[in-house]
């Protein structure tokens, strides 16, 4: 029996498989087969490691019982988030000088699902994507068959790129800040550069601020800091790194009111994507959310982002004791280091695993300026990091 | 300062404001204002009122309390879903004998999203979409841009639209069995021709089997029961209305990996889709959704349906015994009656209200062949339910 009747998304054919954390398996499961009894340590890991707090697991299972009781349950979820989590949201802005209105607040499953499901809603402008970065920016932009042109990020620019010599032309433009994979943090001076542009030329900024918690500089902890960014720019961010919460799945995206198409509101088209493909956040997970929001779980997440931090401070203490070039680390859980001695980032992957069982991340994998870098992560436990350091120190 | 630049998804303006329950909700206000002492009987509910069975309540409660322990945590859930609960999936399927390997199941937060995020691993095919039905699949093809054709259903085919008379095309086509509104149910010989239909035009069948627990008599529990649906259909399914996961939000996709568009299997488009898109369900949830397709979960959700179609059955001896026409009630929580005297779906329900007191959902509101036509449901308590059967005894 043939099928070939059916069309697909062709775009879907434009894609590069990534081999990227396949590969690392690979190359790690060959060394384990060399040498059984090395000890690995883990510095490639992107995901949290310490166990969500107290008071928010206590949450989440008095609502899984309010779900099994007969006068508390409750069924379907507001499709854009209880209000209780929206007015969290919109309160923890207002912790920082922002000010957010609850309605503009969307609550997900998680900021990666909104970065992609975005795109959506808009039509056939450019896109302008930073490389190096998380790659789910440029996937879900292929999906939509958009010409995507690249931010460049450099040792030059501190891996910071600006809209310098761009066309005058109306992008969807991704930013990432604290950025993964390389740290790099854009100033308030830096992003009203970028808001500017985009109020010139018509642009949206599509602002990813899953790692806003690890700001600990003089930096804007969110885009609507700036003036007029409420006319330019959506805001996604997640409690995945902030409260632990990747296993849990809560993010959400603010689309404030002001932004406009044309006749049409950006939000408006939101709600109805989200009205129309969403049926809404799992209640428990949405009561987590709300207690991670509370005065007290966002003292117990600063504990854990300051953990994370402190391992991240012994591994710059390293790198700044080599005298070796490196971004991030004091704003966000990764450390993006310059290949020593020219090397390729494979080549330093393999240096490492052979020389200190080491594991990172080649920075080729984020994008080709990442070439020539390595990425390091701060969230593995202490004792790991620690040893880590200690076999750097040596093999560097 | 104006913003013409950005383009928007165009096909949005496409879509038809739906005010059917905002409509509702306003008349029955209104009447509330003039008669503030009537006492409504909600009978067009559709959201489930059970709580969550014990031991799902209690499984999800445990998995909440691993995310707070340092040993048990755990962060990024596989984005298709745990081993453990695509294999209680293919467990439940083999259930009722049909074979579903577990890696061809696809854990979601719900079936509305995946039939929304269905659409875009397709091309321009035409669209079939029965009418009357649930919405989303409607909507989410109209923000796709694509064609769209209605399967009317009607009073003669027992609203149970089958290909007669279709162009022999490659088609993209929703059924939904159970069906939302109208409770009918497709036999399997029916589910034959339109599996031969599909594979002799080369057509792809979505099939929404979200109410597949309702069934309780000689009906198929799955298209994957029809031989040749694994070449040509892909399967919805949810814990929704099954286990009452409304607000815990659970449901699965089958996509089998013989399916394929030409040189490309649909499973490997929807798992590039789901990997870049998506980032797994809640871990509590999951342990949840394993614990309701454990045999004590089944048998909890059993009684729960029995429930809801003991209601349906107090409606259904009501409607026989005026001798009024409607499908549905047996094997679904909607029954679907004919308006009596001709009257129109709104016409009907300001009849109820007015004389009864009894709020139903006017067919009209799931499409143009629903006029006429009025959807009552089966989710209330049981005492709602047979004081509105009282009170129609008397107004019909």
């Amino acid at each position: 029996m043939t099928r070939s009747n059916i069309k697909i998304n062709e775009n879907y054919l434009n894609l590069k498989e990534s081999y990227l954390f396949s590969d690392i398996k690979k190359r790690v499961a060959a060394f384990g087969a060399k040498y059984p009894d090395a000890e690995l340590i883990r510095m490639g890991v992107g995901d949290v490691t310490l166990p969500i707090a107290g008071p928010v697991a206590r949450a989440m299972q008095r609502a899984c019982a309010e779900l099994g009781g007969k006068e508390t349950f409750r069924g379907y979820p507001p499709e854009f988030g209880y209000d209780f989590v929206r007015e969290a949201i919109a309160a923890y802005y207002a912790g920082f000088g922002v000010n957010v209105a609850a309605d503009e607040v969307f609550v997900s499953d998680g900021a990666k699902c909104d970065v992609g499901n975005l795109t959506e809603i808009f039509g056939d402008n450019p896109v302008l994507i930073p490389d190096p970065v998380y790659p789910a920016y440029l996937d879900s932009n292929i999906m939509a068959g958009r010409r995507v042109g690249f931010l460049k990020g450099s040792d030059e620019n501190g891996f910071l790129p600006m809209p310098d010599g761009l066309d005058e032309d109306a992008y969807i433009v991704y930013l990432c800040s604290p950025n993964n994979p390389t740290g790099a943090v854009y100033t308030a001076a830096q992003l009203k550069v970028w808001v500017d542009f985009a109020n010139r030329t018509g642009s949206v900024i599509i602002y990813d601020n899953a790692y806003e918690a690890f700001i600990r500089g003089d930096f804007p902890h969110s885009i609507f800091e700036i003036e007029g960014a409420r006319v330019c720019a959506i805001e996604v961010s997640s409690l995945s790194k902030t409260a632990g919460f990747t296993g849990v799945r809560c993010g959400w995206t603010v689309v404030p009111s002001q932004l406009r198409a044309g006749d049409v509101t950006l939000k408006s088209l939101w709600e109805r994507r989200q009205s129309t493909k969403f049926n809404g956040v799992s209640y428990p997970v949405q009561r987590a959310a709300e207690a991670a929001l509370s005065p007290e779980g966002v003292a117990a997440s600063r504990e854990q982002v300051s953990y994370y931090l402190e391992n991240a401070g012994y591994i710059r203490a390293l790198l700044d004791g080599k005298g070796m070039r490196y971004t991030g680390g004091d704003s966000s859980p990764y450390i993006w280091m310059k290949c020593p001695a020219g090397m390729g980032s494979w080549d330093f992957f393999d240096f490492l695993l052979e020389r200190a069982q080491v594991v990172g991340t080649p920075g080729s994998g984020f994008g080709a300026c990442g070439e020539g870098w390595f990425r390091l992560t701060s969230f593995a436990e202490r004792e790991s990091v620690t040893e880590g350091v200690r076999r750097l120190q040596e093999v560097l």
